[in-house]
């Protein structure tokens, strides 16, 4: 591209930006974005967190570094109290590099398949399972066939729908999340999932499953997209009647002492009002957890550095939380929501990021309709940023880790949206790594939230 | 992320769905878009042409093997005439590897700088250019100091403006585009121009000048943002008093014979009213051309391919050109306007992607206030792809080489406009490869121009 073009885009552009000048809220938004755009920590922040701690899964070493990481973080980032909030977190290991391959005497190698255990499942154990695979397209076919299942491994192969765009994840994550308990309620001994993923490759994405308490804990594996078709082939093929064998020596262990992060600035006006802005501590062990959630919280300890650098005292307390335990449990967002609860605090808003860190496009916004109709009221201070896409739900959710703090409190929810189509393909996986991210995008996203923080915090809700 | 969060996401954004499902158009559209999404070639395309290709600077060979892709590309998608139409080019080289470093005999090592040679200059010829360094903060600055300015290498260190988003590339480039005349002005030797981009990191990006001919023709090169500030700091301290050697081959060669691509499919109502659309086929040296404009080639035959697929009959003539020489020179944008000007073709619209593959958000687009007004009551249907940002400009370009049809036939112009924050972190360096383009954004934004074409080709403009 050479010159022209953006010269024309930028006089286009120029043209929304006079709304802005207008008013010294818009100045001080200014200085507030231009702030992070030009001195923004939150990339360095990311590659720190990435590089020296790495994987953050409930329970592990990991964990008790991230925790570290963050109290460091947030204290420089101006916070003028940073604690740790106890809770219990499930501790589910992964064990032994997990194996899948057909077992035959029949020829000299076999072929096996790229996969890891499920977050939560039970392992195979050594002796592992050895056992036909049936292979399943959905939940539908799964109840059709179920005389079929008993003594099986069923593998789902459901495909991501990218037609679905924003909700190809929601749509796709239900065989990893439930699957195992559907196949074991007609008997079958183990699961393999289709990565949830867009991405065509050899990495596969782990996650949560639930079980239902009602039938057999089964063993659970993803298996990458390619070997997904790669599986497929064999079975329609040459493998048709060969049994599969299936090992992971996965396993939960008991609970174990975990933390919220918390870092706060105490409101000059209402000290008593909270405002809480978060992101996840945990990640999944395959990477780096960089981009979910590592994006979330450098995102939500930029905004409070911000303020801070250019000198805004907020009136409400502001209260950076790193959540732990979002991926496996949900433990930290229930304590830091039951200690609220206790402590009678007054909530009046929560912001979350865990959607990584691509170009933000707005808000999931879970409110009133009178609190939403404020909140659209001040969509011309995110138009320069092209972040106007306010969605609401009244009543819905921002995010898994401010949830709970609605249930008990009505706080208005505030979930960071993003573009969003690269982020599942990294999404718990090897590739979720700090050089996946972009700086500039990066800090657009903490800058699109700062300014809805200074706007509530100023104006109220 | 866990389920919860994008299961919410997932109601908010289907809310958007219902009016599309209302009328046939919003159902070719569905299927149009769903095409391009599922089936989609354009990033298969863009593998073959940046790893089998590569770099395709005017008069290179690679241009040539560019062309021959092309041509089979269009084929491929449908084209019912698939050729070549004749342009003379430039034929700027790059000649040996350049070399910019101190020269001074009071140290063992000197410093060297990474750097490259700025499109279209002049070389220094291998006995080179030694000459103090005046670094210069921007245009007004070298005003002020214009007498200091003979026979010096004049250093542009003028920073690329992250605050100023989807502008600062145009606000940068000036100093690359016209910062060698203007030293040239008061009697410099070379330029040393800061990389026009977003990145800190140790890439060198190109790019074309424009000599002015009222002054003399100095060798210019682009240094890359981590060693403009290594060239800063070193001329604040030991290296202040010291001359710098730069040298570089560069030089001009006779223009030579290119062409532009083009493929066609007869309109089946209007076969002389014509849509134009297009990417350019030239690229700068350091990599593969892949978001420039590799993107903007795929993206446009894609939009051919997917209406083909669907069975889609249009009534316009429906173009893809794939543009030779946009880089330094745009003489197949010329020709191909002048050709249609000497058939008295009509071109209603014309659409441009030049500005990478990453996730749409709408058009710019240049035509009269009637025209827009029909384009804006489309909106609807770029909605559920994100993408309903149009930026009207009456009169206005919507990218450089579909801007001379607008200059003759008052054509529609639609330039594609994305995220763009990623774009020019890799514009015209050694990173703009194959592997910095994402599928599925890739896909979206042929789906948007798609959309596009079909509103247009079907109710006019």
């Amino acid at each position: 591209m050479f010159k022209k073009y953006f010269l024309a885009v930028l006089i286009l552009f120029s043209a929304s930006l006079p709304a802005l000048s207008q008013t010294s809220d818009s100045l001080a938004l200014k200085k507030l974005t231009d702030e992070i755009l030009l001195n923004g920590k939150a990339y360095e922040n990311l590659y720190r967190l990435c590089k020296s701690v790495g994987q953050r899964l409930s329970g592990s070493a990991g964990m008790y570094k991230g925790e570290e990481w963050g109290l460091q973080a947030l204290k420089d980032a101006g916070a003028e109290k940073a604690y740790l909030q106890e809770c219990m977190v499930p501790h589910w290991v992964r064990g032994q590099k997990e194996f899948a391959g057909f077992k035959t005497k029949k020829r000299a190698a076999d072929p096996t398949f790229k996969v890891l255990a499920i977050g939560n499942s039970v392992g195979t154990g050594d002796k592992g399972v050895l056992a036909k695979v049936i292979e399943i397209a959905n939940f539908d076919e799964l109840d059709r066939r179920k005389d079929e299942v008993k003594g099986k491994i069923i593998f789902y192969n459901y495909h991501f729908n990218k037609t679905l765009l924003h909700s190809a994840y929601g749509d796709a994550v239900r065989y990893r999340g439930r699957g195992a308990s559907a196949a074991a309620k007609y008997g079958a001994v183990a699961v393999i999932v289709r990565s949830v993923t867009a991405a065509y490759d050899d990495n596969p994405h782990t996650g949560a499953l639930n079980y239902n308490d009602s039938f057999p804990k089964i063993p659970a594996v993803t298996i990458s997209t390619k070997d997904a078709d790669k599986l497929s082939n064999y079975l329609k093929g040459s493998y048709s009647e060969d049994d599969l064998f299936l090992r992971t020596n996965a396993m939960m262990l008991p609970d174990t002492l975990g933390h919220n992060v918390i870092g706060e600035i105490r409101g000059s006006e209402f000290p008593d009002e909270i405002i809480t802005i978060g992101g996840h501590m945990d990640s999944w062990d395959p990477a780096e957890g960089a981009s979910d959630d590592g994006t979330g919280m450098v995102h939500s300890i930029e905004v409070m550095r911000a303020l801070n650098a250019i000198g805004y005292k907020p009136k409400h307390t502001i209260r950076i939380v790193l959540f732990a335990n979002e991926e496996n449990g949900g433990k930290g967002s229930a304590k830091y929501a039951q200690e609220a609860l206790e402590k009678k605090e007054k909530h009046i808003m929560a912001m979350e990021s865990d959607g990584g860190g691509e170009y933000p496009r707005g808000f999931s916004c879970g409110m009133t309709k009178e609190q939403f109709a404020k909140v659209d009221s001040w969509r011309k201070y995110f138009e320069p940023l092209d972040a106007d896409k306010f969605l609401f739900s009244e009543g819905g959710g921002g995010g898994a880790d401010i949830g709970p703090l609605q249930k008990n409190f009505k706080t208005a929810q505030f979930g960071l949206n993003t573009t969003g189509q690269r982020y599942f393909d990294m999404h718990h996986s090897a590739i979720d790594v700090f050089e996946n991210v972009n700086a500039q995008e990066l800090h657009l996203g903490a800058a699109v939230m700062a300014t809805m923080v200074y706007l509530v915090d100023k104006y109220g809700l």
